[in-house]
């Protein structure tokens, strides 16, 4: 496995690729590596001759009083944990090779100021430009993200259409722990009370599932019970409860007879965790 | 030569063309093809194996109360002056093409809303949103732009740049009349009187390149000196005339010992002209 810090070298990496007519699968990641990320990689090996992964804890897409300093960083562990997933490159750039006077952006109206983006003004922004750049220098067949985070696998998937890149957004389903939390480097912030308790946001989840498919239309009733559930949770401050069209987060009118999106934000003391169902 | 208009077709070629490893020059354009172009064309030509030029008026790019519906267009005479250049294949797409239901948007603060951005606001967003999709459909080794747009080339390249797009963005000096007035697809929409005064506005950068060369730092009286002759166009009426750094479109300090641009915008009846001198 090979590890790429500048922007030249794995360039200059992924031209030997190209001539080689290799195809590359690629999962780009902040790092802290869990479950989730190893199963998008092994995914990403079965369908391509190569994996690259990146690891940037990427500045632009947290905000001022986010977590960016207190992310969690093991560079160490997440080598070895890609390496037994069988991943062949990884590209961890320090920040400065990323951003060096960068004035770009990317944007997308509509979708990025909904949901979390309502929540992180500027978080999608700072997320669609590395993802761009990265995109430009992976150059993959296949790229890789996880439904855990959906607006910006939806996001993603959009830009990459609208912009005409070469390249196909895959999203894979959420994993998660044994008790039903949706895997997520931030779990690590939680203690183990925290954790048993977080497990309520997929059970609500479920339950909000069960009552749509057996018929229930009263939208606004299942939001509230999904509340009553969440609040259960000691600290917790509701950040959204939606039930929404996956394509376009809008709220869903009563004939639509399509896929429903159940997307939930909760803080759990000082950490956000996020979670959606699909039905 | 052969001419693509949808998305799709033209991307099914390039691969075509890649696999062969040959290299790709290309033109943007928005048609009514004249000699700025085709020298682009011409020197694209020399330093790729294929020469590809885009024809397409961008919607996103012409502010409301603009020409895009009166923009000249002729796809036919501009395809016998690209055949005549030795272009290889001409990508020139509907706009429901191009624009499916895309929301994605790419901008960058500071330098597209000084100058032209400042009295055209989401002209710069708009080329860059386009572009972008043309470098991504077309995906050339080199792009060409005349020196005549200078804030658009700037833009482009410094966008290429930050994005990590593998490709090099090359800019081509102006082609003048033999008056002197830039050439412009613009230009069309002038008449004889308003042609000949319209040379008024190269005389007078070159004036102005004089009296730099000379030593003259007092950048005040030189755009002075630049709005007396400009004034003297009939029916003209200036939008701005600016002595900056080419680099960041700021002011000028005394001090620096760099490149300088000296760049006028001026509006000669209803017809907007640009052009611009590096000292």
């Amino acid at each position: 496995m090979k590890i790429f810090t500048n922007i030249k070298d794995i360039k200059k990496e992924v031209r030997q690729i190209r001539k080689k007519k290799l195809t590359i699968g690629f999962v780009p990641t902040m790092g802290a590596l869990h479950q989730g990320h190893l199963t998008l990689m092994k995914q990403a090996k079965e369908k391509n001759d190569l994996v690259i992964i990146s690891i940037f804890v990427n500045p632009l897409q947290f905000g001022p009083n986010e977590d960016f300093q207190s992310y969690p960083r093991n560079l160490k562990n997440d080598t070895r944990l890609a390496r037994n997933a069988g991943v062949d490159i990884i590209f961890a750039p320090p920040v400065k090779e990323m951003y060096h006077n960068a004035r770009t952006f990317i944007d997308m109206p509509n979708l990025t100021d909904k949901l979390c983006g309502k929540s992180r003004p500027g978080h999608f922004r700072g997320v669609m430009t590395v993802v761009t750049k990265l995109f430009n220098i992976i150059q993959p067949n296949i790229a890789y993200f996880g439904q855990k985070d959906f607006q910006q696998a939806l996001i993603i998937k959009k830009m990459a259409q609208d912009l005409d890149m070469n390249l196909e957004v895959k999203i894979l389903s959420t994993i998660r722990e044994t008790g039903g939390l949706a895997m997520s480097s931030r779990n690590k912030y939680l203690n183990i009370t925290q954790r048993l308790h977080a497990n309520k946001i997929y059970h609500s989840l479920l339950k909000a599932q069960e009552l749509i498919i057996s018929g229930d239309k009263n939208y606004n009733k299942i939001i509230r019970r999904i509340r009553s559930t969440i609040k259960t949770i000691p600290k917790s401050r509701i950040d959204y409860i939606k039930i929404i069209n996956p394509e376009t987060l809008e709220d869903m009118k009563w004939a639509e007879n399509k896929k429903i999106l159940v997307a939930i934000a909760v803080y759990v003391g000082k950490t956000r965790l996020i979670d959606n169902i699909i039905v």
